[in-house]
C-alpha cells in the first residue's frame, strides 16, 4: 500500500494566475518522480463538470447565494468522491485549481452565513482537508484586467463587479489568517515565473516532495 | 407558426403506473396525427439528468430537504428550457411522467415550507404551466407492492417507508383539491387499459385533441 497522495489546493480571486500556476507546479512535481493529479474546481468528475456549466452559466445564480453555494458543495462532493478521494489514496498527490475556500470566499462575501458554509463543507468534504493551500493574492481591479485581456467571454463570477471581488480578496485573506498551518498567501502581482517559483519554494518547504525511494 | 402545443403531467406515487400510462397517451396522441414529446422528471435534458442521477442515487439526500427540492428545480429549468418550452412553442404536445406537483408532494411532506416550494417553482417554471394534469391515485402499500415486482433495486425516494408515502399520496390528492381547473385524479387501481381509458377520456374531454385541419 502506498503513502497517501498529498493535497494542494490554489486559491485566489479572479485573474490571479490560478490555472496557469497550477499546471506549472504539476509540471514541477512531476519532473520531480511525483504521480500528480491536476484537477479543477467548479468541476472535476463529470457529474461535476455538468454542475460547472450550470453554475458558470449564471443557471443557478436566480436561485440565489444560498443555491449556489449548495450547487458548489454538491459538485464537490462528487469531485472528492469520484476523483481526489480515490488518487490520494493510491498515493498520488493532488493539486485543485479552486476548493472549498473559493465557496467561502465568494458565497461567504455574498451573504451565506459561515455555519451554513461550514454545513456544506462537512457534507462535501469530511475529513480530507488540503494539506497546503496557497492563495494567490491580487487586488481586485489587476485581476479585472488581465481577465479582460481573455480571449472567452467573462463567466458569472467574473462579471461580478470590483467591489464584489474586492470583498472576495479580503475573505481569502482573512481565511489565510485563520488557517496559516494549511494557508500561504503568495504575491500574485510578480510575474508568472517569480510566482512559480515563490509556489515551488512553498511547497518545498511545507511538503519536502522527493522521490519515492525504492523498497 | 404552428399554435403552441399542449402540456400534460402525470403525477403520482412510487408504482402508480406513470411512465406506463404517459407511454401509452403519447402512442394514442400520435395515433390521432398529433406531434408528441415524451418526457420525464427528474430529467428530460442533458443536464438535468445528470442532476436525475444525482437525486434517484441519494447523492443530494445528505444536504436534506430543502436542498433536494432545490435541485430538483434546477433540474426543473433546464427541462423546461432545452425541452419543454422549445417543443411547445413548435406545437408539440408534451406529456411529462412527473412534474412540479410531485416536487410539491414529494419535498412539501418532507417539511419545505410552501412559501419555498412556490419560489422554487416560480424561477424554475414561470408562467408555462401544466394545461392538464393527470394524478394516478393509489393506496401506498398498493405502490410499494408493484414496486417489490421489479428487476431495478429502489431508488432514494422508493426506499423511503409506507407512512412517508401515505403523506405524498394525501399532498396530491391535495393538490389536485385546489387546482380543479388543471388536475384530475384518475383511480390507479384499476387494471392498465382500464386507467388507459379514463386518462384518454380525460383528455378528450378537456383537450379535444384532434388532426389539425390542412391550412
Amino acid at each position: 500500500m502506498s503513502e497517501r497522495g498529498r493535497f494542494i489546493t490554489l486559491e485566489g480571486g479572479e485573474g490571479a494566475g490560478k490555472s496557469t500556476q497550477a499546471a506549472r507546479l504539476a509540471d514541477w512535481l512531476k519532473a520531480r518522480g511525483i504521480a500528480v493529479l491536476l484537477t479543477r474546481e467548479p468541476g472535476g468528475s463529470p457529474k461535476a463538470e455538468t454542475l460547472r456549466a450550470l453554475l458558470l452559466g449564471g443557471q443557478v445564480a436566480p436561485f440565489g447565494a444560498d443555491a449556489e453555494a449548495l450547487v458548489f458543495a454538491l459538485a464537490r462532493a462528487d469531485h472528492m468522491a469520484q476523483t481526489i478521494r480515490p488518487a490520494l489514496a493510491a498515493g498520488t498527490w493532488v493539486i485543485s485549481d479552486r476548493f472549498f475556500d473559493s465557496t467561502r470566499a465568494y458565497q461567504g462575501a455574498a451573504g451565506v452565513s459561515p455555519e451554513r458554509l461550514s454545513e456544506l463543507e462537512g457534507i462535501a468534504v469530511g475529513d480530507d482537508r488540503p494539506d497546503l493551500t496557497l492563495i494567490l493574492d491580487l487586488p481586485a481591479a489587476e485581476g479585472l484586467e488581465r481577465i479582460d485581456g481573455r480571449d472567452a467571454g467573462p463567466d458569472r463570477f467574473e462579471r461580478d463587479d470590483r467591489h464584489e471581488q474586492e470583498a472576495r480578496r479580503l475573505a481569502f485573506l482573512k481565511i489565510a489568517e485563520g488557517e496559516p498551518g494549511r494557508c500561504v498567501v503568495v504575491d500574485a502581482r510578480a510575474g508568472e515565473d517569480h510566482v512559480a517559483e515563490a509556489i515551488r519554494a512553498v511547497v518545498s518547504e511545507r511538503l519536502s516532495p522527493t522521490i519515492a525511494p525504492s523498497p
